[in-house]
């Protein structure tokens, strides 16, 4: 825990005048699109303190959008844009190998629609983070994360740029030093880290965890030290302002639960990322 | 032209200061869609004073309204939303059953997302006008036109909306005081009306005028006396803020070089909505 | 149940050899999209005859098609196209006034679509029966109704139609004759009836009947008599060939399987259309 | 032209009983949607000898594809299915990393669409041609080939494979022989090739050739030799049973009807795939 005690805080470096360490939850919400549902919107935005909502391209729908707004507006929950490739069918988890052109055409697009929602509820929106692929694709070509980070900063300089922490974390910096927006990273408590710090394949069994207790014990790790064990059993640094939790199951939504019980009780501070990036 | 020198410069039934008429040119643009273009966008905007941006839901994409709007700004063109129904295929002009939150639903995303690109390169919306099939819906039902001024209220109150000048006026006029909009009523110089005010149907003989001078003609005929001949040539009072072009093709863009020409040289100013409404 | 023993064993008025009444099953399946699921086809398919397969415009996609159809084959179901309005956002139930024209070509593509992974599954299509939208306007409006036959017709005549058995019964039959198909009309054992043979509309109280036992009841009066009561409890007649039920939940498969076994019980032969129609 | 004296007239080896050579010429039509129109196919149309019909999911759509289909068959010119990526605002043209299985899945989708158009008017389908970033993909691997084939086997094995005859020509033949179909090989008169037989990509210069006696040389020894002088001034085989050509605009059509007429002044039979391979 190192990391939090000599006051990097957060990616700013401001020292901390608290002494309490703060962290983020994030979920990926409103990804139901017309009369099909997914995800326990319900359930999870309650124990989240940041939701990502979908915007029409790879799932969600005005609708939901509206409705997944409202929800996370009576639960305190921030609220982000998360865009994605207009693939509807793949669900935004294939590659399409879009110019950075269009790319920032999509985020432009698609955070703009949710953003009118969010400000007609008289909500501001916190964050972006990009969906599926192109979250992915962006970890992997800085020039698809500087295009993102372009047409944020585009928009509005005051939204926090949600990223992977398992990327490598000085040019994500250095990114959004030279667009002048925020860099927020994540980690997932239930998934196995590689130990460069990539994340294992879903592909590979064991890339998810499910023992509920391990799960909670990693989050605390993550929270307490910016620490966690890779698969290999080192122990890699993984400095997370947020963790990222799923709403698919009954099963997951307990598991924030306790992830989030888990946290207070060790005395960490579970607020939304504008109070602390 | 009585109601012009009475003051009744615009909906607002402010006096006018200046003795200049004034109206608007509106023209249907950014109608392109991926590879298929549409409309002669750099030739028409040039002798336009606002353009109706389509949002990508019956026409337009995120380049398309992107590059629109920078050709908007290069000619110091005022512009404005002209959302529709979710139906790329018929091109918007289908009626589809929609309720009036779902229309809402779809104003707020495709204005919000016009929104957004407008503001990246610095420029606000100045209005918003519905398209095709929900631009006839609202003219003919008046639940529906209220849910659209409720949307765009929802967003921004200084945003006007444009509706037909060929509906009833009073009703409209209080559906946008009643939500705080101003109110812009648009006429088509070029097409033919009933006696009541309504448009003669497409499907009709003689709908659209293609004589240039006839067109020329019935522009100043509106902006100067607020009046038109009907199909029945009685003369009928047609009070337009905004002349609709169209730029489909070589000839449309002459014409409506034609119609500016006349309104300049019969002293008529050729400004955006904003400016007087 | 007179219609039955005077031979009148199904709308080709052909004489009944087999002494034993005859009812198909069934259901709309295959409606899940991409990443979401709609229905629970593994459960309502093994007991049902003919399946209704979503073909990709309101639901549907091309892997959901050819694994429904999979799915069908090892049950020994019969299929069917279930082709809809393109309208994903709102699953087809929305009126959208399409010409007979554009409703037959979409009728094409869609039946097409099916039928190519039918065959390449070595199965031969037995029916098409409109979706939602589609289905109630050519209920309202013959011209619909024949412009859903003809397409259907030009495909291949050996198709059956299948239609609301709570439409006039002659002109339907009669437009069946002129385009050479089988018409067969399907009944709602959980949905009320109006006493001239329309359903209660589902925005009213009622209209659809949740008690298991009455349920079973009214299928078999239908199976064996032809009639039903409608909600005034007058007993109307309702000449079905087959019973339309739902796997939205596991209460209604229940409800399928009790149905299925009602009528077995009471000596109805329940076999897919193409044995009797 | 050695290879045709020697009898290798076409993939299959069949030796010829005719002295004359024969080439199909095809081109990819049916690109319309909805209101946006895409090339002159009434203008190209009766100049071909094979058209390549867009199937609606990276353009086209259920209308277009009759009236393209009643256009070909009014001229005499074999149809085939042009499937592609369900990429409508990107043309087709973007690499999306699917799964074999899902674009076997499209294959059949949109083939099985046309084929039945095709046949509401009496018409069989000839051939399946992938489309642009399909098309390419399935050109630099082969397992995605192989899925094409497998689809297309699946549906027909009567329809011919069209592929590119810039790609290594064994591979492609032994995929034909195990799938049991047929493949013929297209080559592009008016684009530049590299002296492995690959195309100069369209981002460099010189990729399109635009001198129309040029072009038409270079059809002539494509038809006559099996042969190409590539952009190192080598001269390379390239077996072509078809030579594609494109409808853009009317230069575009000008040049068809030089290359048809070059080659029956030579002596060359221009006649579809279906005569030949």
């Amino acid at each position: 825990m190192e990391w939090k005690k000599l006051g990097y805080l957060n990616n700013r470096g401001g020292r901390s005048l608290s002494k309490k360490i703060k962290i983020d939850i994030n979920s990926d919400v409103g990804e139901s699109f017309g009369i099909y549902k997914l995800g326990l919107d319900e359930e999870i935005i309650p124990h989240i303190t940041s939701a990502n909502i979908a915007c029409g391209f790879h799932a969600g729908d005005p609708r939901v959008m509206r409705k997944t707004i409202s929800l996370a507006k009576q639960y305190g929950v921030e609220v982000g844009a998360h865009p994605g490739f207009p693939d509807l069918l793949g669900f935004g988890r294939r590659n399409i190998d879009a110019t950075p052109e269009e790319i920032q055409d999509y985020i432009l697009y698609q955070t703009g629609a949710l953003k009118t929602f969010a400000l007609s509820q008289g909500i501001r929106l916190q964050h972006v983070k990009a969906h599926g692929s192109l979250y992915n694709m962006a970890a992997a070509n800085h020039r698809i994360m500087e295009a993102i980070a372009e047409s944020v900063a585009k928009m509005d300089r005051e939204l926090i740029l949600l990223v992977s922490a398992s990327s490598q974390r000085e040019p994500l910096l250095e990114i959004g030093e030279r667009y002048g927006l925020r860099i927020a990273f994540e980690a997932f408590a239930d998934r196995a880290y590689q130990s460069d710090g990539s994340l294992v394949s879903r592909k590979e069994k064991g890339a998810v965890i499910e023992d509920h207790e391990v799960v909670v014990t990693r989050a605390l790790k993550m929270a307490l030290e910016g620490k966690v064990f890779a698969v290999d059993e080192t122990e890699i640094e993984l400095k997370a302002d947020t963790l990222c939790v799923h709403g698919d199951n009954p099963a997951a939504v307990q598991m924030v639960k306790r992830i989030r019980e888990g946290l207070r009780t060790a005395g960490v501070e579970v607020t939304p990322l504008m109070n602390f990036i």
